[in-house]
């Protein structure tokens, strides 16, 4: 039974975290970045040394392809991957171990010198934590950007993709020529950390993943009136933090009371403006994000926290304009790659749950275009976006044979 | 009777105004800056154009004076002034007005030919507005610098005053030798915009002010745990911000209801750690002000704001850290310029009232080493710290007129 190289793969994991590597642990390597950059070139050399053909399509997307160099309807390739940026203070393993383990699992198919049926394709998709506009690179190749949306594409510092495409050598205008040709991909399987406690509680090495949340995100500006804040009386001030605050807190609540169990909330981006602490907060955004794997749930819980957000600028007259930024469908993953994931453990013994992901995923636009699914492996104490994100040696290198063993079938299909 | 050149007034404000305009009208110029920097090589130049001896102390202070050229116990000066810093997006007669009508004034009684008893200055005071250090230029000439505290004041974006003063040619380190001889000083007066409504509501053209508030400053930061804002059970997140937001209302409420109707609180300043939306914030930083007429409401309040934040934290589970950044206390106004103020409103037939000062003042740190005190003109609508802050031309005029009557009565003491 061919099985990875272990060895191989925990030293480039080890090489990859040195780029963007922080002081303490952990990695910060946003897409486009020069760390991510750096990162991007050292991957196309290591496929390349793999023995694998390499390529960079319009959006990116970095592909390493056995027994293909290119995309083809006439010959459906079984493709694999994940994605090499990260979150600020993000962690080794979220994104990059399916990158690496699909890398490694080709690498060890090409030197037992099996030839499959079909041929395999590993990719890293640009831009999967939307610093930009979330999972960038697999909704290019899937063919569902919003091309007229790419101009105004922006980070939340404001800085604008096609300027930090353009940095990076790319053209952001050409990104939808990215899209794969239809019938050209057979399967997708990408292997990911839970990023979350529940394997690792349940002492459960392997889920199949059945199904991936949607998220939905929102921009809400606040707009009060920037006073003097030492002689403007209370009762008149228009302060758009106070009203982001209460906001933040009350929606937190609503989405914990009416999200049926399953739907999370997040408010990580606060801006308040003009920001000095003699000034009445004249402004203040906030980016909302939610996720839920019911899609009804997720637009009840939406429109809900609108008209939270509009009574609450009622009441403290304060004005609020409300944009929602991006939204991602939940989706269902494929029977057929769950059954192969399973086989693979069966024929390894390892055993194996079904969960669904509460954290988007590449895969999720893959859906949209073949059969995909997904295979996790335990977080220690569900860590995730955080420097010390991380799973045991032994869990990576299962998650790894799991996704050999998927690959192998899904290849010979 | 003197009079003030009400155009060349005028012409000198419009002046200032340009250096840091915003393009919708209103100023950003906080001190050190270059736009500071060269505003104070403006007013330089007017103070020697206008027949005045010119110098600037090594806190940066700018002083132009009619009869003087320093301070000296020999010749105790009356002191006029206010800062020509601003807030971010300020107004273009907030400190300017009382920088320029003192010099007005100076100009005024130097081209009368008058010879007032005693020598009279007066000062542009550095960083009023506090981007390093509230009333800086003013503490450093009354002595009242922590000269221990000088390397680590830094601006609410982490830069230094060392490096901000070093850019401008300026030893920090040095700052508190701009303290003036004991006994140099006659008395004070300060022509300001009220920066409130009482004035403009009540419709009187003047106000003696009989005491200013005191500030007190805190920064608060709140300490969670970065967690992936998908995976991570909502019940098990510490959301730092969330901590924040709840701080902001619940303090808000409790300076309202204790304190005693004469006590405002703002939080201008908000940082959110690490600032992404598919991160739960790890660390939230507010800054903290209160002010009040009254100093155990003052100290009562922080008290019971610093409970209500550690209780706040130990029921989310998050770790909370209080810094008191800064307090100025607050002051009576000497009854000696109030009078001189009153007789210059009687000279001139203007209604004058008394009122305290709801912002912090230079006055107030001149009111430790001399007798002090403040002339109010109406501000429009009682904006202020806003682009749109403005007072009537007249109400200017009138303002700069009685500064000179009560700049007049205590030179000729």
């Amino acid at each position: 039974m061919t099985t990875v190289n272990a060895a191989r793969l925990h030293a480039r994991i080890a090489s990859l975290a040195r780029f963007g590597a922080l002081p303490g642990g952990g990695v910060t390597r946003p897409c486009w970045s020069p760390p991510y950059e750096e990162a991007r070139a050292w991957l196309l050399a290591e496929i390349r040394a793999a023995g694998l053909s390499a390529w960079v399509d319009p959006a990116g997307n970095v592909l390493g392809g056995l027994g293909a160099s290119s995309f083809s309807a006439a010959a459906p390739a079984v493709l694999t991957g994940s994605h090499i940026d990260t979150v600020p203070e993000g962690g080794i393993l979220d994104g990059a171990l399916g990158v690496l383990a699909g890398l490694e699992c080709l690498h060890a198919i090409r030197e037992a010198s099996a030839t499959p049926r079909r041929p395999l394709v590993v990719a890293a998709w640009s831009d999967e934590e939307g610093r930009y506009g979330s999972l960038f690179g697999s909704r290019a190749f899937c063919g569902r950007l919003d091309v007229a949306a790419i101009p105004t594409m922006a980070a939340a510092d404001g800085e604008r993709l096609v300027d930090a495409m353009a940095r990076a050598g790319f053209d952001a205008a050409r990104a939808p020529a990215a899209a794969a040709p239809a019938g050209a991909v057979h399967a997708y399987v990408e292997l990911h950390i839970e990023q979350g406690p529940r394997l690792d509680e349940a002492g459960v090495p392997i889920a199949a993943v059945d199904s991936i949340v949607g998220v939905r995100r929102s921009r809400l500006i606040f707009r009060g009136q920037a006073d003097h804040a030492g002689t403007t009386p209370m009762d008149r001030r228009r302060d758009a933090f106070l009203a982001a605050a209460d906001y933040a807190l009350r929606a937190r609540e609503l989405v914990v009371e009416r999200g049926g169990g399953r739907s999370v909330t997040n408010i990580g981006v606060v801006y308040v403006h003009p920001g000095v602490s003699n000034i009445v907060p004249g402004r203040a955004e906030l980016v909302h994000e939610m996720r839920s794997p019911d899609d009804d749930t997720l637009e009840h819980l939406a429109r809900a926290c609108e008209a939270l957000a509009r009574d609450i600028g009622d009441k403290r007259g304060i004005g609020v304009e409300i944009q929602r930024t991006s939204a991602t469908t939940p989706v269902a993953c494929s029977p057929r790659v769950q059954a192969a994931v399973v086989a693979a453990c069966t024929q390894l013994g390892l055993p194996c749950t079904t969960l669904y992901s509460a954290a988007g995923h590449d895969a999720q636009n893959l859906a949209l275009i073949t059969d995909a699914g997904m295979v996790f492996i335990p977080s220690h104490g569900g860590k995730s976006h955080r420097v010390d994100e991380i799973s045991d040696p032994e869990a990576i290198e299962r998650g790894a044979n799991v996704l050999l063993g998927t690959l192998l079938t899904l290849a010979a299909e």
